[in-house]
């Protein structure tokens, strides 16, 4: 895929210039919001708005259309009415513009059949000039790392800086995700509203993030897929060297419906997909939630060898619902080696579990025995991974205090997924702490801790059909 | 159950005065952190403390034992050895203690056959002398309406006062619980830790909350169940007046064996004990979540006539996820009347899904639009209940406020649950005001809402059995 429109693809998300067509002072304009987008949102580049009826706009000198400015231009975002659309593609090849951004909406999605036909003609001439094309009917796409906020939602840039990459066919599922993973400090580098998708489809950002150095994770939000064939060989490609996330929706009889009017695709066959979506070695999840958690343990945590956890738990409760769902996830917890066991019933009195899971309750105010259960357990060559589950209670306030160095000097080499809860405000610095450095990967209940531990486990069953 | 015990119960959750039997200036013990609880929890009656080598604790005189008070005792909580426990229950009765929080551990969960026996023989005592006993081995509980936390958690004081009434059988799945309660402002009326069940298990609890005035949903976390068939005869007799939910780990082979330990009873027979509480009429969900979600729509919006939901959405994903989800639970998306379809027509252009479920982002700048759509879909002879997604863009930042007194007006005459979701810190003063005028019950997700209101609907399919 090393055409024209491939290369121009890192012009697109690392432009040095941005235009804005359709750059507006009027709340009530895209244009305005996405000219707040670009010039709240840290990026470092040239902003070129352009609008042949003001002077200037936020402060930057308007142009009345891209030809009159006489710099580079390397993106394009458009937010003007869909009839201005194929002229201004004209005008954007001439100036030898590298990508655009084609927020504006009315063409396959509307009921109106000039919409579908609108739209296949802008493919051809984005296509014979070699111009990759974000939408059209999108929020626009956000480069975290680079602080480009090409959309038109100027909190997007609130989003934490991570290696996850979000690709999604809904603008309104982007935002419920940049929302939650704000409230969950989960990372991304890219947030991309495919939209309609012109001539940059699944595929095309699936081999454009393959070789993206700020992206480890790869996320898809999926509707209707119009070439299954090409997405199911993108993800194939892709997903050895970085995984690949799939949650699509379209299960209903109304969402399916839905989905033909909203994307302008056939959802359909909603078991065929998924079946196609697992053979290609995506791992699949079944909710927007599941989506952010299994992108967060796959960004941060290692991949656990087998399917054998350690659950150690400062109470038995969040222990047995975090084991009910590791089986059911397809992990197993296993006994611990005799060393190991021996070690635990000497540093647990007989009135906790000492058995796996383990129940720490006892140990609470002894933080050496603490550190040495979850150190043995470990260590233990029966287990893989290890879940760890602490409750605060103000007598066990040391609690994460007592154990960060020693999970930090781990790294987790085994993964160590955790839920590690308390009141707003008490154990916040701590934690972050922790998974800044890599130690944990924090979740906030033990069923969700388990689960993303399992759609690890899922990502090595993947990599080892290989 | 109108015995001396059971009327005990109303003094051992609105004591008057309360003593605290081990009460320390001594972080390290449990009987300094129940002092704190007390003490900072806005406690309004008198606090006793109890030990014999202090002549003051915390600012408050200090008693060598009970009977060296002269005044009443309604509740005494002990957190002192196991050893010291079977004199002290003779003292609470000789003093005529109403009821008793027993914090120490050591008794059935023990290896050691010594543990059970001597519970048994406290049980003995307790019943003879009419006290109900909360624990052994609890973390204690917490009434939030009568600003009473008889627990070792000073921190259960933050939850939210509200009408659920949580009875758990593990002290970490409660911290849990009210910490999750704590970041979504769900509030309750009693957190109360069940511990060992010396002589208040499941069915004291819920025949005693079934007369609560402040109780209106009851919330149960289970793991094994020492006397189902009474625990199922009190769910029977409770649930048409309020909502049983009943969340019950063990599947798992490891759950159920960490079980037996924990709480001194075999959780076992897994799907037996899920197929008798649903036959008694509980509500079953699978997570601490799940848990929390539905026990929130029961507490704050009324129950659905029927299963025909319409769901409108500001964007269209959310509304295929939310979709996807009410589908699975048993709820169904049927076609408005044409009336309403009409109209419907008439407020969006034809670019957007006009039908059920309806994408209403083209009505974004047109808050008079929104709130029409709004308004027939909820007077819909058709429509039994009403999921509504608004996801946050600057462009629609007045969209929650354009719709705010309609909310507000209709109180959920049909349901409204509601995933409104918004970066922190936007939106976050409206929601809340929806919510705190019963306009709206809100989740995180477009999956949760959706889940919430299926399971309110199984509780009209409950009732209906009747």
């Amino acid at each position: 895929m090393m055409n024209k429109k491939f290369e121009n693809m890192k012009r697109l998300f690392n432009p040095e210039s941005v235009a804005v067509i359709g750059a507006s002072d009027k709340f009530d304009k895209l244009g305005f919001h996405v000219m707040k987008s670009l010039t709240t949102g840290g990026y470092r580049g040239k902003i070129i708005p352009v609008n042949p009826s003001a002077k200037e706009i936020m402060g930057i000198k308007a142009y009345p259309s891209i030809s009159a400015y006489s710099g580079n231009i390397d993106l394009a975002i458009i937010a003007v009415p869909a009839k201005f659309v194929s002229q201004i593609f004209d005008e954007c090849h001439e100036k030898g513009v590298g990508g655009i951004v084609l927020i504006t909406a009315g063409f396959k999605e509307i009921e109106d059949p000039e919409g579908a036909k609108n739209q296949e003609l802008l493919k051809e001439k984005a296509e014979s000039y070699g111009i990759p094309v974000i939408g059209p009917n999108t929020f626009g796409m956000i480069n975290l790392t680079y602080d480009l906020n090409a959309s038109f939602t100027p909190e997007f840039s609130r989003t934490k800086k991570g290696n996850i990459a979000l690709v999604s066919q809904s603008g309104g599922m982007s935002h419920l995700l940049s929302f939650l993973s704000q409230r969950h400090d989960v990372g991304y580098s890219k947030i991309v509203g495919i939209g309609n998708r012109l001539n940059v489809d699944f595929y095309e950002m699936l081999m454009f993030l393959k070789d993206d150095p700020d992206t480890k994770v790869i996320a898809l939000y999926i509707e209707g897929i119009d070439n299954p064939v090409l997405m199911m060989k993108a993800i194939e490609q892709v997903h050895t060297q970085k995984p690949v996330i799939a949650y699509k929706t379209g299960s209903s009889k109304s969402g399916d419906l839905a989905s033909k009017s909203h994307t302008g695709s056939m959802a359909g066959r909603y078991e065929l997909y998924i079946g196609g979506l697992k053979q290609a070695g995506a791992i699949v999840v079944n909710s927007a939630e599941e989506l952010m958690d299994t992108a967060k343990a796959l960004a941060t945590s290692s991949i656990p060898n087998g399917n054998r956890v350690a659950v150690l738990s400062g109470q038995a409760g969040p222990g047995m619902a975090a084991s009910d769902t590791a089986e059911d996830m397809g992990l197993v917890l296993p006994p611990f080696t005799d060393k190991t066991q021996e070690r635990i019933n000497e540093l647990l009195p007989p009135m906790a579990i000492r058995i796996n899971p383990v129940d720490m309750g006892p140990a609470w105010y002894d933080a050496a025995a603490t550190r040495e259960i979850i150190d043995v357990a470990m260590r233990d060559e029966n287990i893989d991974a290890v879940i760890l589950l602490i409750m605060y209670a103000s007598a066990n306030i040391k609690a994460v205090e007592g154990i960060t160095d020693m999970l930090v000097e781990w790294k987790q080499k085994k993964p160590i997924i955790t839920c590690i809860s308390a009141p707003p405000g008490i154990w916040d610095k701590e934690v972050r702490f922790l998974e800044e450095n890599f130690a944990i990967t924090n979740y906030a209940s033990p069923e969700r801790a388990a689960k993303a531990l399992g759609n690890l486990w899922k990502y090595r069953k993947i990599l080892s059909r290989r």
